[in-house]
């Protein structure tokens, strides 16, 4: 397939450092919050990459990180009274329940920060011994200027980067351009025993040291939003490159996604348009999203609006309303003497899968690919409103070109279920409980409200029975 | 055409907003130096895009400034002790020899920006009234904080921005990111008066003055390295959307040709591999190096290596001596009942042309459009070989396939000549000199020496007679 590659800015064949297989790293969430929308389109995304070269036949090791150290971490610690460790597990489980919903396959491997300190170490070490960084009171960053070609992601000339930047007093660094590989101690902060002294890793090192350890020093695909070019990718390849010393890119393949707009502009606090993936999940089905998120280039900018939110909607309704209604018919409509033709039928099925095909190869042209899925949907639904009865070929076709599309483009997905619990648990507890409360075990019926509650699952008493739903932050 | 926009990162078809018209600004040179051989590389590849752009109807209306007034220009003069609009005008004087040297037209406009204060100072009253900048003691900033998509074109969030940079004590701006639209005047520097006191442009302003008032608040194609992405040409978007107030993008597509690598690392005057373009043509022919600008896709980084320049300047030769070989076998192997058949010949020329068509008009792809261009070397060659005697007809279709190749990529082009002097007139000055220091009229043989010098003609006298060639700073 054809991948537009960063680094060259040009799509390029991709070939795989290892016949056969794919080294893929996609930088994860900080998991100081439900992540935002804006971060749910690279996990789908790259989601439906990984899915795509598996089809292809490639073994792909896809790991994707938990950054559970940093400023925001020990901020939002600190605000809500509990242990950086504790803030991290609950929003790497809410992590879990949101890329579940949104039909977002769990990483290969998914490492976290805190548990690869000796790994950040061993890494930063090298980097100092290449003669790449320097130890600063108990601090140690990155020398930029010892590394030509900083700047190459980016394509930013080193003198621009620098007009705007300083020392301010009182900074350890050398340079303004210099970053943080390791930060000493301060007080009230996590911190672990380094060659430097106690201390915690910097911004960008935990990503090179992780990839390094499950990927190796070279590796096929490097993914991300495209605003994590600069610095993040930047500096994770000075890094890395910097660390290995072999004098190969740490990348061949940088590869970025557009943003999401809000109404037309870019998704902020200060413009008061910043929402949680959780939350749109409220307004939204989850499976629209994500369709949503597919309807586009994944290179493109991207606009969330309500109207392109129920278009996607109907999408999404529309292929199931299609999936079903030919499950009904295969029971009831099935005759083998009907004068359909099949093989026409059979042809136009594969000259929508070749279209299909060309379309994913062509950089991962979702937004064609779901207009070829869609192909099949009227396909299906005409021979079905045109004929009475269908022959169990048809049937067997129909279905695996749908499980072959819907395994690819991960949906509809398992819709709606945000929880680690699947429904039947939820719905025989809820029974439970409405039966506690009946016999006026409300000691039992509070029991499983608030365990429920700890799941992430809020319920509702109405008239008509006890309704469950998501809860928000 | 298709054209890649970075606005969008995607290849687009190319729309201009008025029919037939196309409205191009592209950024120009800094006159304080002989302009650097990364910088030959846009000026080249634009001049192609202008030229096709030509080619396919449009009445293209180019602008490219000169940047007169900056601290480069202050610096650069004091350091010369001559006044600033002098180095300006020696500079701009040396832009135009190497760039006819280069095949690079003249622009339909060249402003200076000494030459729109009036208009600069329009613009930024504009984006005062509309409320995106503010005037502090003398100076003017931009307010990047009121404009929400800071970041669209860099692909950058405004925090992520921030994180790096810093208000210095001292400064005048509210906010880091703030960046001048006027200086106000300090002592030793030219100035101008305005509203806000006596002072000078800042850095981005007068490309947004420039264009708009030579091309029109909105406008087609944006050009430049793909170094200025930012800050330059998300600050001018800002500014020209701001004073424009109309809600319509500054430019529809921004269009940026990729790093020059210098022997694989980026070319900087820390590494030492800085070189201008007039050094590079005393080493390889000014043709070879066009040539090896358009071998690459223009969004590519390309590596300039002794051994590429001399793979080009193979390329520029092959393509003369066929050219050659054809001009001069119509003088003598004319022969219309030759059995060539000329109408494979003239099928192939057309499928051709075709193919370079269609290369062309995706994204621009240079390179592979050269590849056609040698399919005609190679299909002309091979006729002159095999065939003592051709038809009229061949040698008509072959030169006006070779004008018009040759008249789109703008090769070989007037190759050798840096000079606004033609070679004749340098000619004739030799022979008169050469005649009066034969009549011992030294007065006017020293005259002539100084006349050629100082339109950049350095005279070596050898025994075999007076050779001339470019001077080198």
């Amino acid at each position: 397939m054809e991948l537009f590659n960063d680094l060259t800015r040009r799509k390029e064949l991709f070939t795989p450092i290892k016949e056969g297989e794919v080294t893929f790293y996609s930088c994860g969430p900080t998991v100081y919050d439900f992540f935002h929308i804006g971060n749910s389109r690279p996990f789908i995304v790259f989601d439906v990459l990984r899915r795509w070269l598996e089809y292809l036949g490639y073994k792909v090791t896809f790991v994707q990180n938990f950054t559970d150290i940093d400023d925001k971490m020990i901020k939002r610690a600190n605000e809500e009274g509990i242990t950086v460790k504790e803030l991290a597990e609950k929003f790497i489980a809410e992590y879990y329940r949101d890329a579940k919903a949104l039909g977002i396959r769990p990483p290969t491997v998914a490492p976290k920060a805190t548990e690869h300190i000796n790994e950040i170490i061993d890494t930063i070490s090298k980097i100092i011994k290449n003669g790449h960084a320097y130890v600063s009171e108990g601090d140690v960053y990155f020398d930029v200027k010892s590394w030509p070609n900083y700047g190459s992601l980016c394509k930013q000339n080193l003198d621009d980067l620098e007009a705007g930047a300083r020392v301010e007093p009182g900074e350890k660094k050398k340079d303004p351009l210099d970053f943080a590989l390791w930060k000493a101690k301060k007080s009230g902060e996590p911190f672990w025993q380094s060659p430097w002294g106690e201390g915690r890793p910097g911004w960008h090192i935990e990503c090179s040291a992780m990839s390094s350890k499950y990927l190796g020093e070279n590796i096929d695909i490097h993914s991300g939003g495209v605003d994590l070019i600069f610095p993040h990718h930047e500096n994770e390849a000075a890094q890395s490159e910097a660390a290995s010393g072999n004098n190969k890119p740490f990348v061949n393949y940088w590869v970025h996604n557009g943003f999401l707009l809000i109404d037309n502009k870019k998704m902020s606090k200060s413009e008061g348009n910043f929402t949680t993936a959780r939350a749109a999940m409220q307004k939204y089905p989850p499976m629209a999203i994500r369709f949503f998120m597919l309807s586009a280039h994944y290179r493109s900018p991207i606009n969330f609006t309500p109207e392109a939110l129920e278009q996607a909607a109907n999408g999404v309704a529309r292929l199931k309303n299609c999936i079903d209604d030919l499950n009904f018919a295969s029971k009831s409509r099935v005759d083998n003497n009907s004068d359909f033709d099949i093989q026409i039928f059979e042809k136009e099925l594969t000259d929508l899968k070749a279209k299909f095909t060309d379309a994913m190869n062509d950089d991962l042209n979702t937004a064609a690919a779901i207009g070829d899925l869609f192909g099949v949907v009227h396909l299906v639904n005409s021979s079905l409103k045109d004929n009475a009865a269908l022959p169990e070929k048809f049937f067997e076709l129909s279905k695996s070109a749908f499980d072959f599309y819907n395994d690819i483009l991960g949906l509809p997905g398992q819709d709606e279920n945000l929880s680690e619990l699947d429904e039947n648990e939820i719905e025989n507890l809820i029974t439970e409980r409405t039966n506690a409360r009946k016999a006026k075990n409300f000691k039992r019926s509070d029991e499983i409200r608030d365990f429920l509650k700890s799941k992430g699952i809020t319920l509702e008493d109405t008239p008509q029975g006890t309704k469950w739903k998501l809860s928000v932050n």
